[in-house]
């Protein structure tokens, strides 16, 4: 881990206060993991000028790229508010099927296309804009503000939050709260906050039979039969019915083959991955058992499996409604004119890092375009997002000056 | 369809009525399916010096490979006593494995080695062998022998059997009896005779879903759920519980593909193939009408689904045990000491298109190594099988003789 110094760099020609002018300059950086690509230069160049010590730790891991990160804050004492964030994005795909250059941040009608506009250089790029006017409004503010942007979230995130989190702490970081500026929102600004994710395993099942000609069935045993047998068990009960914030846990088998192309061949073994998207009614360690204890009882004596799970690191976790989780609603209500639901769905996200540190809510753009062809941004949930941020930070600093 | 002209050869170095040496001479002519090799040559060369007119019947079809056939016969009475075979073989497969050269003939320790040394040309060269030393020792016998052999049973079974058939039924050629000489012994040569066969319909079935990102599930349709549910219900009652003759039909998922390497994405479609083995309780279209009134009622109105039907030309088949059945069944005994098994059960074979003619049972050596490395026979084994086919004629005849 090394920290590279501070590069000199052309004046800005633009106001990073202004959340679009910043979008467009981020996303102008093509940075497909693991590739800086100029984007985390950028960010420091801009929040540097505001005052703030920007460190930009390099990561490395055996057989993976190095990837790089940015750590910055402004002011010395608590509260620390973390708004964190990733740089990098998913690659172009079929750049043909494009209808505009995916790193010319062009603007039409009111929406700004390129890849990474909402998956999220424009939710942090609204985020660092917001802070920016918020503390040239209130220079004397209490409490710090802090950047934790990783370089791989689209990646292994191996190299990216997990480490930079780690690697704050030693350096005696300690957050109070965490804004993730993930895109949360199915359609509309005032849909949803995130407040917990669930958590993600992996499974991987294979039914070992006897291969044989289907003319002597008796002297074969057909593995496909018990991998029915065995999913079918899987899928008979489900495995809760959900918890007070989340939807029940859910199975899915995301592949299952055998690849036999003689029809008169009984095959000799089938291999089927689930994953599994789980609540907090589990762990990674008492839901493997569970469906260790299916399996078992469903393959009695009569079927050959073998279980496998991958490891994770993805459980989940829960920032319990209260006073935070109310001032980011109550930001997004008083701009939106409706309350966002409290949500704990869809896939994981760095968040499940961050819960370690500090109570984490998650809250962006309209995801809708994420990774696909054209991703997009309306300039006005840019500007939507620099104002809730702006009001968030304003309440939750005065807040503190009245406690 | 043309009929190849007699050629000249070289004079036999060794005697026919020899079933070792006539399989040695037949296993060293490499006739890999369609290739004729020199085996039919050889064949015709053989039959004809013992007084048989022998034709050679090419068949063609657009696409494949033109095949060699060969019909002989020898009387110009009924009854007429048909033996059927094949007498090209499947290819050596991995050819470093075999540990003596598949096309030598070989005989180490009292076996004989070779590709089709048991499937099937020890088998016909012992009926060969027996019908010359029994029509050498009766040369005034009444009814004819005739000698059925197809160049494509391994193949495509399109250009052999079937057309050989039709092109003999359409020259006047009626048969009383048949004797098809494929291995049927699993062991020893008192085990079975084959009196029927079942019939073999493949079914593929696709159920198509959704595709949807596995943290999402209500917004897709898991197609592999689906297929379970499918598959399941094939399983979930037997199709029947067999016939007098037949074990009960028997259903194979000989694969299950879905090819998702993404372990965070539920796929759109499953494909499963099936083989079903069927007795007599069913023709192909009463069974697939079952199938697909299973498959509707397990779908309702949740699973999409396609269901196809493979053509197929294989019915079950049975001759009825009788006199004729008999008869082969106490030559076996004869020679063996043991009362061979009815059988009807396996793979299918020419005899599903013999049936439509005349009787047919088969009967043949063991064969345990058939498609195998080292593929083998023993030497005794041609031995019993020309004493028990020469038994075999002596007393179909005697008892034409004595109506
Ligand atoms: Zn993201
Ligand atoms: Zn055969």
């Amino acid at each position: 881990m090394t920290a590279t110094p501070t590069r000199s760099a052309p004046p800005l020609d633009f106001d990073p206060a202004d959340p679009v002018a910043l979008t467009q300059a981020l996303v102008r950086c093509p940075s497909v993991t693991p590739a800086e690509a100029g984007v985390l230069a950028l960010l420091e160049q801009v929040l540097a000028a505001e005052g703030y010590a920007v460190h930009r730790p390099v990561f490395s891991e055996p057989g993976m790229p190095d990837v790089e990160n940015l750590y910055a804050r402004i002011g010395s004492e608590g509260p620390v508010f973390v708004v964190a964030g990733h740089v990098d994005v998913v690659p172009v795909g079929d750049e043909a099927a494009w209808t505009r250059a995916p790193f010319a941040a062009t603007i039409e009608n009111g929406v700004l296309y390129g890849r990474g506009a909402c998956d999220m250089k424009g939710g942090l790029a609204a985020m660092v804009s917001a802070a920016i006017r918020y503390r040239r409004e209130n220079p004397e503010a209490p409490g710090s503000i802090a950047f934790l942007v990783a370089g791989d979230e689209e990646g292994p995130a191996v190299n990216g939050t997990v480490k930079l989190l780690k690697w704050a702490h030693e350096r005696g970081e300690r957050f109070d709260h965490c804004l993730l500026g993930e895109p949360t929102n199915p359609a509309a600004m005032s849909d949803m906050i995130k407040i917990g994710r669930r958590g993600s395993l992996t499974g991987e099942l294979t039914v070992n039979g006897t291969q044989g000609h289907v003319g002597y069935p008796h002297l074969a045993d057909n593995p496909i039969r018990g991998m029915v047998r065995l999913l079918a068990a899987l899928d008979a009960t489900p495995l809760d019915a959900g918890t007070t914030h989340f939807d029940p846990s859910n199975l899915e088998v995301t592949t299952l083959d055998v690849g036999n192309p003689a029809t008169n061949v009984i095959p000799a073994q089938a291999r089927a991955v689930f994953n599994i998207r789980f609540n907090d009614r589990w762990t990674p360690e008492t839901l493997a058992a569970e469906i260790e204890r299916r399996l078992r009882e469903a393959a009695g004596n009569t079927v050959r499996y073998e279980i496998r799970f991958r490891p994770t690191n993805s459980v989940a976790f829960l920032t319990e409604p209260g006073p935070f989780v109310a001032m980011v609603a109550d930001a997004v209500e008083a701009e939106t004119g409706k309350r966002p639901a409290l949500s704990t769905t869809g896939g994981t996200s760095d968040a499940r890092f961050i819960k370690s540190y500090c109570p984490v809510v998650e809250y962006g753009v309209v995801g809708k375009t994420m990774h696909q062809v054209d991703e997009c941004v309306a300039v006005s949930d840019l500007l939507a997002l620099e104002r809730i941020t702006h009001r968030l930070l304003a309440r939750y600093f005065a807040a503190q000056h009245r406690a």
